[in-house]
């Protein structure tokens, strides 16, 4: 998708008409983008976003219509106007991988740059950032839910808007939802897509055998079928295993039924009895109606032999408690060669400043211990204490025995993509080891255990030192 | 924005396909969109999203790509994919104009024409009608809790992806917000476009009255201070008068700030108190920080004195209980010369049969009695007996002296967009009507009163007979 350059807010364009006009617009700048609070009460996110976001930033131009539009609104001298005919995206960007998890205070993105281009990019970071990172991260939840059982994305009717719906294909998958029944995804990502037919199919044949029969001769090796039209155990099941038998003897199989209302868990173990009866033991049994990370659980938890979940509304919509947004804030932590601190009575809104190196304590089997934010070149080790960024009065001491990772890369230099760029599959593996290397008790769903992040010790000193300088 | 005929569910496309293969997909079928629920646990929707659904179908072709990818797929027939490549959506379509109030169970989009057209249309007409009713809905509601505030929208940064954020803005001007942050829905559509700065603005200075300083020169009759970076009473306020003094020495005058933390209600009233004392009446109070509804209804109730209410994730995602999504749905309600019914033992999910008019009643002074959902071509007349569509043994008489009025047009006729296109203001206009004319109370936050829509004699005749041919 190309976006344009006014993808933006105002107050961006005004405040770079500002700093253009006070002579500031090419001062050394360094913004981070982070959250403080991980959605849905949960124990990690999952970074995504990126790819899209950089693409963006590389190909930001000012069009000629955008410009005459600005001109328009009466606000912009034309010198300034002039400035945006030839403004470029040349800034430097660090972050993590897409499929990293990360954590609250985390600096996830860093821009370093000219100030009005660092500037500009808060809006279209914060847009696509904030929206692919909580889908991703409901993706990976309910996925986890799931266990062994697959799920497939299909929240496009749901969705806020038809790349709203692209975008949650995207970022579902990197969390770990391996299809979509998004064909626009399936051609634009190379997601693999799903889906077989709605109640409209019965209803236009009137007859729930018929329809079966009608589907499943024109797609005899993909037939799925939906089997709560009328009723599911007493008619629905029974056609579909008359078709099932049918498809045999002309040598196919029948690849499952989907339930689509009722009580699921109950369902799903009577439907895989009756096939299984049946002789029937690979039909594979698919249930949707309103399922989230919760409801999944439950069905498992009740013995439902459900082996593949169609989610919609709850994943595409990021819906449950502490949902439907992530709150990532993009915060300026240096300029002109100066540190800068957002100072506030609420040491819980005060940003960490300066340039930080994000690291991940990893032990000797691989399982993360803490993370630790530091300053650039800092070099921490063995025994140094580190401070909890909210309330540094709670502070502990670095393990032995782990090393350290510093878990992001430099991905734009001089407004350049660089690195590989990997492809989804490569991003959603990588979420799928992330997650299976968290400590104990971070994927449970309710009361997570609580990843540490701390502050180092110098970072911790150079804010102490920003505040007390602010306070006198 | 041009979206591709890829963008829809994988079933539209192999339903598509079975009925192709089965000599089925140019016979007649016409199907309703309607929801069960208003979202927010309110008392009206506001329909919104059509003109952009339109547009999609006017314009839905097949692309040799496309085309490519789906005979990628090996699940389709060459034959179905030469069918897809002249494949044009030639449909009627009914709808009632954007900005209508609209209730649950009435059918909103109904779609006529050849099966095959009018079932593919699914997918795109829900994603785009669900989230932008959604939208407007929800602004609707923050619009009427500010009363004569202003609202502007500025959630991009928290939208669903970016045509998220565009569609937002779009929609919750329908509903009522005249403005937004938002550049490129400003340029789009049209929309006023507001915003000053950001905290870095201060932050990049250092020194919050030379912050300030620097912006009003710029913008010397476009300021609006954020004041709230270190102490909103004790330095933004006092600071932002020292400025507005100095404007006005110029022959300009400071617009207004911007507060967003703290108590909103007691700042605005402090800051009100200020401004005042100081001379300064007409600065503005805007106020932002998490607002929604009920927010903005409590800062009022309270006596705050704020003049204009920033209005960003909220909004932009219809959060809140009850939001997040509106659950539109899309059934088949004739085929093949017969009324179609969803059967289903719960009758809240079944379906409404056949072709129906969309009636609401009038009172002389015109306020909005009920409406009522009849068969097309019925004729209603006072004392004629209506039904509740969910418990058909509750039954009202239609009252005396009211007039009836057909709150659809059609609005496609054979593929073609017909009559006006209304620009966004008039849809705005037409809403904010609307709202006024609803019976006292369907208005209100919490528990509003619930507004009637009765099916007609000749609809619940109908219903029951085919409900019982289905029983025997």
């Amino acid at each position: 998708m190309h976006y344009p350059a006014v993808m933006t807010d105002l107050y961006e364009l005004t405040m770079l008409a500002g700093y253009y006009e006070n002579g500031m617009h090419e001062k050394q700048a360094s913004f981070d983008l982070f959250f403080r609070k991980i959605p849905f009460h949960g124990g990690y996110a999952v970074f995504a976003g990126l790819a899209p976001a950089l693409d963006y930033l590389a190909q930001l131009r000012f069009t000629e219509k955008e410009l005459a539009y600005l001109k328009g609104l009466d606000i912009f001298r034309p010198k300034f106007l002039n400035y945006l005919r030839n403004f470029r995206f040349r800034c430097k960007i660090t972050a993590p991988p897409e499929g990293t998890v990360v954590f609250g205070n985390e600096p996830l993105v860093t821009v370093e740059g000219n100030l009005a281009e660092a500037q500009l990019a808060e809006t279209a970071l914060l847009n696509i950032i904030n929206f692919q990172t909580l889908i991703a991260t409901k993706a990976a939840r309910i996925q986890q839910a799931a266990g062994d059982g697959t799920v497939i994305e299909f929240g496009m009717r749901r969705a806020h808007g038809p790349d709203g719906a692209l975008s949650v294909a995207r970022a579902a998958f990197i969390g770990g939802v391996r299809s979509t029944s998004n064909v626009w995804a399936g051609q634009v990502y190379d997601i693999p897509v799903k889906g077989t037919h709605a109640h409209s199919w019965i209803m236009a044949f009137g007859d729930e055998l018929q329809a079966f029969h009608a589907y499943a001769e024109v797609f005899p090796d993909h037939t799925i079928l939906l089997v709560d039209t009328y009723d599911t155990l007493k008619s629905g099941i029974p056609n579909a295993i008359t078709v099932a038998g049918e498809l045999r003897q002309k040598g196919h199989e029948l690849l499952g039924v989907r339930l689509d209302s009722g009580d699921l868990s109950y369902l799903s173990r009577e439907a895989r009895r009756m096939f299984d009866q049946a002789g029937f033991p690979d039909v594979r049994i698919v249930a949707s109606n309103e399922l989230d990370e919760f409801v999944i659980d439950s069905i498992r938890n009740e013995g439902g032999r459900v082996d593949t979940y169609g989610v919609g509304t709850n994943l595409a919509t990021a819906s449950g408690e502490g949902g439907s947004a992530l709150g990532g804030v993009y915060k300026l932590v240096r300029f002109d060669g100066k540190p800068r601190l957002k100072i506030t009575s609420d040491i819980a809104k005060a940003s960490l400043p300066d340039h930080k190196t994000l690291l991940r304590l990893v032990s000797g089997d691989g399982t993360f211990i803490q993370d630790v934010i530091s300053r650039e070149g800092e070099t921490l080790k063995a025994d140094d204490t580190v401070y909890d960024p909210i309330n540094p009065s709670r502070h502990k001491k670095i393990p032995i025995a782990v090393h350290y990772v510093d878990i992001r890369n430099v991905v734009m230099e001089k407004g350049i993509i660089i690195g590989e760029r990997g492809d989804l599959a490569i991003c959603a593996d990588y979420c799928s080891e992330q997650l299976q290397s968290l400590p104990e008790g971070s994927l449970r769903l309710h009361n997570p255990h609580i990843y540490k992040v701390s502050i180092s010790p110098a970072l911790n000193e150079l804010r102490e030192k920003l505040m007390a300088e602010h306070e006198s």
